[in-house]
């Protein structure tokens, strides 16, 4: 499995700018020269903005996907029956452009809720958009960018006994994040040839395993989506047990690197902080331990301050509602044990551990002592900025 | 029921400096002249301070109380055995001052976790602590505070026919605030008469329609503690139904002012949201729809920077896991409506609504229209002031 800058054969990307957001690229636009097996996972939002009600009816089907398209700057978000109007006519402008069906495109959209999607803009530009079909991905992920800083991209390359096939993703999200997923869309695309309910399985393991993991802000957006279409141009099938392993494997590593990314750019973000939770008696009680202390604003802003403050762990560990026994419980900052058996262990120097804690990423680990239950999550810190940005976001 | 200057009869207090913080009050009194009737209500986190365990063992007994000590600065929790013998060391000292029973002591630490209590500063100073005994209630108030930048006080009087009895009480806490009653700790005192059973229910509801209300930062401390005496010194028996209701009504409006206090003077705070849900088909289910919102660091940001991005409170509300149809739900803030049956409504002068937004409190009505549970919170805002303040607090 090694990190490729080759292609992902018969997938073509294009991204420009259609005048949604002020001079910046705001339209992007994902081909698959072959029909391709489809999956994803969406938002939980009880307010799924207009695209994602359309995407998921069209994978829903079953049926092929040739192309996604995405827009940035607008959400199409509480925008009503005119939204899904314009949800609907950009996927039917952008099939009648490719010459496919609409049932075979895939619309996404993100950026603000609320206002009117300015389809008319998208419609006008759909010739320059197609007309930039290309092998390079980076223009389409960066078209797909609100308050990111910077596109986050990754691909593989797997060897099935002398047969390459080729995964590759970009992802965007850098506020609004929480555990399940939320302000961020990631499109993965690979030229394998895997059967459709596997395919569903797989993402889901994957998704579950990066993007359900992560924390910026506890908040969850109207338009999560993360997209997976397979074309099979590889002329590698992935049928048999080993096999899939391989994939699934390759998948998760995707997924957890553009998650990881996500957090490293979260908004005003410096630094990655991975909680570790072990002995727990379940996967799910360990779960709801490292998702409390994701989530947990005092560990965040202590991380933005390397401050090595474990009262503030202990304090997010004792209300995560797990079955915990308190005088069991051991946490370490960056290796060093700062609490043993609930209580403090003394003499750190924690002037010297402060100092360590500059490194861009910050593991906890907290070990329940109590059975084999394993679960890691992964929270940005909390910054001023995060602060100003979020301030100041739509006025 | 009114707002009253006077004292609670048969209860003293006090507060000095012994040395846990530098030259700053961090130790406070309170006596009452007679036995009285005590109820408390303690944080639900795994990991309770020493002298949570101690005080919640005492108010189990049901004994008479004749005082409580609390200190600031150290909050003795996960401090082990040392910790505990600590907390006793400082309840039997106190009795022995005052010539009472340690069992008649109830104590309270709040401040920084893990650090071994100064014990002996405590023990040193129990002279001047008693020795300063008064009416005046603003030394303790001050004693007892941490990164608050002023006391919490308020009291009242009441008339049950002509014989007046009295509620005073004064709280701590600015940060680490969460429905479920976070670091934070309240006093509350009465000269009222009133059973011990009803003492509890009564102090159950208030906390439950105030300090479980109000959110800051979501997370949870080790030391939340809400106490309330009542030693019965103004000859006022409540018995009757509508004696213990007027009762009730009061201690409901003591807690409300001294919880909204709590989140005026939140960490770097600015502003008090209130989160008004109605029309929602339970009391249970309007709950979580307002803590979703309230806790919601998006819509504390927005609010921080006047900004009426009603689509923050739109994705908290369809995140709160909560039973709502979204094309029926209308959100308004100051009251203008910006949300209609899911949709935006046109033409809202949004640059006037933000000006009005300075308002030091921020009304936020949001109407599900599916029954008649209703439910309020309260927030605050999050400034940069706020992440500077909790990225430096122990280093």
């Amino acid at each position: 499995m090694n990190q490729d800058l080759k292609t992902v054969s018969g997938f073509l990307f294009s991204g420009i700018s259609c005048g949604i957001k002020e001079n910046k690229p705001d339209l992007a636009l994902i081909y698959s020269l072959y029909p391709a097996r489809a999956a994803a996972v969406f938002t939980t939002n009880l307010f799924p903005a207009a695209p994602v009600c359309l995407s998921k009816k069209a994978i829903k089907s079953g049926k092929p996907v040739r192309s996604i398209i995405v827009n940035s700057g607008n959400a199409n978000a509480c925008t009503g029956k005119k939204g899904l109007e314009d949800a609907h006519r950009m996927q039917s402008a952008t099939a009648e452009k490719l010459g496919i069906k609409a049932g075979e495109v895939l619309v996404a959209s993100t950026g603000i809720i609320g206002r009117p999607l300015p389809i008319k803009r998208i419609e006008e530009n759909l010739d320059a958009l197609t007309d930039r079909l290309s092998k390079e991905k980076k223009p389409a992920a960066e078209a797909i960018l609100t308050t990111d800083t910077r596109t986050k991209e990754y691909s593989l390359e797997l060897d099935f006994k002398g047969k390459p096939a080729r995964l590759a993703g970009f992802a965007k999200g850098s506020g609004m994040i929480r555990p399940n997923m939320a302000t961020m869309l990631a499109f993965l695309v690979t030229d394998a040839d895997i059967p459709r309910n596997q395919l569903d399985n797989i993402l889901d393991t994957a998704v579950e395993r990066s993007f359900n993991r992560i924390s910026v802000d506890n908040d969850m957006s109207t338009n999560d989506s993360v997209f997976l279409l397979a074309n099979g141009a590889s002329g590698v099938a992935i049928r048999k047990e080993e096999e899939l392993k391989m994939f699934s494997d390759a998948l998760n590593k995707l997924c957890l690197h553009l998650a990881k990314e996500l957090i490293r750019d979260a908004e005003g973000g410096t630094k990655v902080i991975k909680i570790m939770v072990e002995g727990a008696k379940t996967e799910a009680e360990a779960g709801k331990v490292a998702r409390q202390v994701a989530g947990s604003l005092l560990v965040k802003t202590a991380a933005f301050g390397q401050d090595p403050n474990w009262g503030r762990v202990i304090a997010a560990v004792g209300s995560a509602g797990a079955a915990i026994d308190p005088d069991r419980v051991s946490v370490s900052i960056m290796g060093t044990t700062l609490v043993s058996n609930g209580e403090a262990v003394k003499g750190t120097d924690l002037k010297n551990l402060s100092k360590r804690m500059e490194a861009g990423e910050i593991p906890i680990q907290i070990d329940l002592n109590q059975g084999s239950g394993r679960f890691i999550a992964y929270s940005s810190d909390i910054s001023c900025e995060y602060v100003k940005i979020n301030a100041e976001y739509t006025t």
